[in-house]
């Protein structure tokens, strides 16, 4: 395995200032400059064949989730909590040109979907934010709502990630860059989380908390599981590690979080994560609840979120 | 970074020797045969809910690749290929239930996307094996049909993989299991992949190729490319990295390969890999082809495995 390079050194201060002047969506890409064209790929959309700045110049709120049903679910439900006209039915996947992702527009919300894992979430990640500095977006928040296990908690906990941990328990994701490893800051906006943790006490019909989120590359052995197609280690081996984890503020388990804090702390996109918790993995590995249970957990982070959303925009006193 | 420890010794004689004499899809997973269910999530399915014998015992074939979409494509192709009765317009997502992944069965060949990505396609493996396992098949073989980018190849070439590398071009998969890095091999069946290229060669029109592929956790950086949101290197430093990896025999990138050979490795499925190139990476980075151009070449590996699949039931001669 390469060694380590700390990359503390990729911000610099005047990069920095420029953003917090306008407020813009940085890319951290001298290259893309000189591009004449860019195409979004796995958007189906790009700067020659869509006008994004009219598309999308007004998004203020960016909110992304693996599943593509759930985040349309997620449009909906913002379609009809900001009161806009219509019921809803024309609300379109922008992205319907290709099946890799899928796109929602509801004002000033876009909802897109990022399919399981770190791959999966980077490569939209790193259109979607090309896309909003293509666009000139100002002052964006971006929020993934996900499904998670939880450790020692009541299936059903909503869990508001304070620090996204890898699978060593460090707040750090490290990315291979041309043979190197390239290590990156994991850090979440602390007020965001905080606003989003006063949201889910004022709905209050749910424990909404803060706690550390460790990202895993496997859902499996990757999480501590006893139920894949593989697995070398004992029950014991396994509680020793959730149990450890937990001692370490880990209080959820899912498969994005690090590379999702690591790209928009780079690209000072407010950002947080807010995941539900499916089950108490000290009790086990399955996800045996009713379909209906499972789908009332998925829509409390959507609740929080759009109360947070509400407030932003003084729809709420 | 935990130490690398090689489990070369995960696979002992007498587990293999027990597989090879029945031909069974094996897990190696101790814990399995004392669950009195098996919920596989991600799939909908289960051991209780459903009849996975009578459902898919008969399967020989299994087919997955990225997209649900060109993965239902191949069930319609391989529908008319086989001669099956009707006009394929029966052919209905067995994975119907979740929107994680989609699965069609058309006689023996089981067709499934995977999205992108190691974590996701190692998810859907994982129950897959235990799917094939618990449906009691025999004699499986397991082909991924991907889309890859290219090295020094001219766009539309079909690289079947010889040997599968990580992106330190090792022929190595790296999973971290509680905590400690594990290490697998990434071997794929030598005797398959030449039958997939003689396939190819018959066809005759188009280059079919075997080499190497290299399996990246991200499609920008991860791989070189210089139009992504992040890029802290220059056009020289990326060549020099592609060119590194084409003296070491890579002719293709993608983002599933090593935990897929390494997972069937580890289980005795024959298993192999057959990509088209959508463009020469030392030509440039994005993806300009039209629409059209992409879904011809994406049907190549298609045509190859639909004529390895007849030749193996003997509807060829």
């Amino acid at each position: 395995m390469a060694p380590i390079l700390t990359n503390s050194s990729e911000v610099n201060a005047s990069e920095r200032s420029d953003n917090e002047e306008n407020g813009t969506v940085c890319v951290r890409n001298p290259h893309l400059a000189s591009m004449p064209e860019d195409v979004l790929y796995h958007f189906d959309l790009g700067t020659k064949t869509h006008n994004l700045q009219a598309m999308f110049g007004d998004v203020k709120f960016v909110c992304v989730g693996g599943s593509a049903n759930r985040m349309r679910g997620f449009a909906e439900f913002m379609y009809t909590e900001l009161g806009l006209t219509g019921d809803g039915s024309d609300i379109r996947d922008i992205c319907a040109g290709t099946d890799r992702y899928s796109m929602y527009k509801t004002g000033p919300v876009l909802s897109i979907n990022h399919g399981m894992g770190v791959p999966s979430i980077s490569i939209m990640l790193h259109e979607l934010i090309k896309l909003l500095h293509h666009a000139k977006c100002r002052d964006v928040t971006i929020i993934r709502l996900g499904t998670s296990g939880g450790i020692g908690l009541d299936p059903g906990t909503v869990v508001i990630t304070g620090t996204a941990v890898n699978s060593f328990l460090q707040p750090q994701f490290d990315q291979v860059v041309l043979g190197k490893v390239i290590t990156r800051s994991t850090e979440l906006d602390k007020d965001l989380a905080q606003e989003l943790l006063n949201c889910g006490r004022a709905i209050g019909s749910y424990p909404t908390i803060i706690g550390n989120t460790m990202c895993t590359h496997d859902f499996y052995e990757g999480q501590g599981r006893l139920d894949g197609a593989l697995c070398s280690f004992s029950n014991e081996e396994k509680l020793d590690y959730l149990k450890k984890a937990y001692r370490a503020g880990v209080r959820n388990i899912e498969m994005e979080s690090t590379v999702f804090a690591a790209m928009c702390h780079r690209c000072d996109l407010k950002a947080a994560i807010v995941c539900v918790t499916l089950l108490n993995r000290f009790d086990g590995d399955q996800i045996t609840s009713p379909h209906e249970v499972l789908l009332e957990y998925q829509r409390r982070p959507q609740k929080i979120v759009s109360m947070f959303i509400k407030k932003q925009l003084g729809l709420l006193k």
